[in-house]
């Protein structure tokens, strides 16, 4: 699109019912922070621009919307004179004429780029405002977009409006598409002379038609315009973005038994063919490769899981797993920041932290890499088809060679030589008869407690 | 409320349908039997006592239904025959003359004081009975409210109902006041004059009418009157009561990410600022601070998680644990009866009972607090600071010191005095290429067993 | 029924939408593949054979297909000319002449036996062709069936429709019984005349009025017509499925807090008084008795699970997994082919495989059986009432005898007689002061780190 673009980014409320610590913008939809969501969708639809217009948490919010593809220029908004007047506490970014000037709020994390497209569209046609409007069912409370033979004449609000004018079901989202090169002029119109003295950035439409331009309506998903006030809507706005995501996801190729209980992330990567079992909570930076599956109860952050790797169920992938082809995690294991090799075997109640295990090695039930000495961490490299006895412990830094043996229980201080057998444990004693006198004992401390 | 109050409550149900070795009335919504729900909501409506009427398992529900708040007074039904017999049964309790009577049913958890209290303030206004009905779109099946100038004058059977009648969408649940002064008067005018014999509530409606007294119909919502036959419909409860408090707490300005995946206890305490990640299920007797974070797959009940400490995920939580600020406890742990101190990490794999835990102490992977003989329980004190090392044995009774060491691997049966090194472990032994031997064998003996 | 049946089941589709590298009728619902789910319902419904039309993965499907309790027959359908000439693809089973054919499809998993039995019923009455309808809110896209005086005479396509005709809510299941003796007759009077040039099977019910017998129409659910094109699909069929299967669990006496949490295998039974947790996932072959408990986050399957067990929270048991009375699996454990005894206790992050648990016996948090060499896996014996102290590692094979005491973190490699002690571990030392030490010198490696 030929066409300049800035997007006007309204993050500047309170908040208040979010009962929050923090700018309802900043709460994280599918692990991203609202308003990051929002800077992705005016990035995608050809936006050059973001002028951000902020209040509370003012620094957080600018950081969070910055590195999201669009330079961001921060706007702090002193008082609340209504949405009019908080687009323009963006004067001096709107005043550089771009094309086309965009409103959108830092509470929408659903929107998609096509309305903002459409909307631009219709500005390049000769249109000078086009409002991004929904329809729904329930259309009380909202303010409705009329129309007359396409054009959009007016958006009037519930209280005043008409019951022939309730009975529309199209309604504003608030969003809208302003030629840029008369943004200024028309927003600089906006009175306040109404019940609360507000500028109200709806009067555009009327703004438009009394100086003999046009404004239009642009068609959305009620979904895509959902925002939020409370943590309730909130988790409204998690479970669409979640549906929304699972869906194109199975459609792609992927099998989730109960898609419902499979909780992704903005950037989780799931191949074709893979299988993801009921009860899966993917952290940031997942991918998954094709044929690869995730058994039930698993949660999985930061990992990369090759082709035909298992995973799970109760399996914890912490940031830095890396998974090789045909490789098993499984039950009640913890991975981090370690390569599990092709077709190596990490099965049952074990910690692989800061490790490299070799390709084909096994490594038994309840064995520790003991990788943290209370201030630094250590790394454990073991080879090739090496086999670790169950219950061990691995005091890193330590090597265990290829075809190398560590015998069940052993705590291994000292590296292990290719092919040889460590053993760390003590020679099993045996005492005849004395499990019959301890339990005598026992039973008579607990006496002995009872009565004292 | 200066007026007076007895609550019959009508418990005496075989339950057939539930399919249970336990009455209908005992069975638990969000851990707590359904009978104590609705002794705690009739106590909140400023009612003085109850009288249950009890049948099955007669001395299992009035242990329930006590212990709430509320004198309770028990009745057992011999027989059957009818919701107005049914209440006669507790005579002895309504001869006594309250001001007002309200009868009510041991399956109804869901049910709020407001509608009681408002069918109360009926009878001051001189009502002699206040029904409560509920308004649906689906009524087939419910008998329906007939009301005429704000007086009502019928409770109609679907099965007499005239088409126009079937139309209304006002439905009785069951549940009334009555005046308290003619409680026994009215009930002892219902007769059983119709095709099954039996005495029915409802006939009270018309016995008001006659008797020249006045009748009215207050409003409560569907749910709330929401009963229960069987499993399924218990399963309904548990859901509607699960989804009503997860939006109160939502809206108190907890994030839920996923809401319907966190199951909450009648008890559970949850303050602001807390984020509950997917799949946390709450017992009886847990407080979280505001700004805990618990993370997905959690299981947690008699705990209370101080401000800034962080759970799961994975981390099981039983009673008697206390987190204090900052703490973590980490994927497959579990944590019974013990105090983990200010900033102590117990992140992997641990299992800490009876014990407690000094502030910034660091407990290793896999590290296990040996607290049972077999007979009896005993205690195991870390210091602050204190550092146990991976896949340790601490067998209590046993302390550790301030700032102590224990080794990676090692079994503590004796106290670690304060900055002392523990160790408990078998120096390593190193067999050189025994390990290649070893699984020349262990091949040969599966060669064997193949053929054998 | 004394009639014979033959069922030809279309599943030679090539599942494109499905993105999968397997047929979508091998993709399994409840753990069960789509064509067996298919196959068990018409076998249910008295067929005596299956021919079953097979095009990609041909002999997967056939086996998937048979050993469901019906002999069954394999056709490959060459080319695509529509589902008249699938059908004819059976023509060599077709034309034995049974008294009914039916056709049903591989992706209708959740198909029951009853509307097949009334078809053929309507057979047997006389009438040649009988079409399995549907009724639906949504019609649209969907064959209608049009009907007069309790007679079919028109499969009405969407577009071909007249208004009236589409405001019809009967719809085309595909699914239908034809008069086994006119079957080879009527199928091939269906002609390729129309746009696409293919056979439709549609056209019987014109071919049948025209040659003078009569269709009918027999009413299933909408829920059970359901077919499958996408993985979206599939899941939403997992979910029909999962939900008529736990409300029969439910209405049977079992308590589930929250079904939509537990799912259920094809096989899985459960006996009256079982109480499920939230989040529960039984794989095939598991039974669990009455009144045994399941708590939340448990993945099972092909386990025994006697009445009086309590299970989990957080437990996996893998096939040959055989919990006796009153016997527990608690927390962080996996058992694997292994028999746990009445009233023993395995509850705490504790691997048991391949080994018989005797009644009473208290196994040890973190305890291993350690089964695997690397090559063969071995038994682990423990007898009753012993006592395993927490940490340790049973070597198999090896057996500890009745009322015998393993102290904490032993490692135990001989047989343990009845009654004895076994410990296997190291003395602990103690080295003052050198704790602090060593922590100085972790510091001081972490300072060097950072300069380096």
């Amino acid at each position: 699109m030929a066409r300049t673009c800035l997007a006007v980014i309204l993050a500047a409320g309170d908040s208040t019912r979010m009962k929050s610590g923090l700018s309802k913008v900043l709460h994280p939809v599918a692990g991203l922070p609202m308003i990051s969501h929002v800077v992705r969708a005016v990035a995608a639809a050809g936006v050059q621009d973001a002028a951000l217009v902020v209040g509370r948490d003012a620094e957080k919010v600018t950081a969070a919307a910055s590195g999201e593809g669009l330079p961001v220029l921060s706007f702090f908004q002193e008082q609340r004179l209504g949405t009019g007047h908080a687009v323009l506490t963006a004067r001096e970014a709107i005043s550089r004429e771009y094309d086309d000037v965009i409103v959108v709020y830092g509470d929408v994390p659903l929107i998609t780029p096509g309305p903002l497209i459409e909307a631009r569209r219709k500005l390049a046609e000769g249109n000078d405002v086009a409002v991004i409007g929904f329809h729904t069912e329930k259309p009380t409370g909202y303010g409705r977009l009329l129309t007359e033979n396409g054009r959009l004449y007016a958006i009037r609000e519930e209280k005043d409006a008409t019951d022939e004018e309730r009975a529309v079901k199209w309604c504003n989202s608030g969003i809208m598409a302003i030629n840029g090169r008369k943004a200024l002029d028309l927003l600089q119109r906006i009175g306040n002379n109404n019940a609360k003295g507000e500028y109200y950035l709806t009067d555009l439409v009327e703004i438009v038609r009394l100086t003999g331009g046009n404004a239009v309506m642009v068609a959305a998903s009620e979904e895509e315009m959902t925002g939020c006030n409370t943590r309730a809507e909130l988790a409204v706005l998690e479970n669409l973005w979640q549906r929304r995501r699972r869906e194109d996801i199975m459609l792609s190729g992927v099998t989730m038994i109960a898609p419902e209980t499979v909780f992704l992330s903005h950037d989780t990567v799931i191949g074709q063919d893979v299988l993801i079992e009921p009860n899966v909570v993917f952290g940031p930076g997942v991918t998954v490769e094709g044929g690869a599956v995730i058994h039930a109860f698993c949660h999985i952050e930061g990992a990369h899981i090759a082709p035909g790797a298992t995973v799970g169920p109760f399996a914890r992938l912490r940031p830095g797993a890396r998974l090789a082809e045909g490789s098993k995690v499984g039950n009640f294991c913890e991975v981090k920041k370690a390569e599990i090799g092709a077709g190596a075997k990490v099965n049952h109640l074990t910690y692989i932290g800061d490790a490299f295990i070799g390709a084909e090695a096994n490594i038994g039930a309840g064995t520790i890499t003991c990788n943290y000495d209370g201030v630094n961490k250590h790394e454990t490299r073991i080879g090739e088809r090496a086999f670790i006895g169950s219950n061990s412990s691995l005091v890193a830094p330590v090597t265990v060679g290829n075809d190398a043996l560590v015998a069940s229980g052993s705590v291994i201080t000292a590296d292990v030589p290719d092919g040889a057998l460590a053993l760390g444990r003590a020679r099993q004693e045996m005492k005849p008869g004395r499990a019959l006198v301890i339990r005598e004992r026992n039973l008579a401390i607990k006496a002995a407690r009872k009565k004292g």
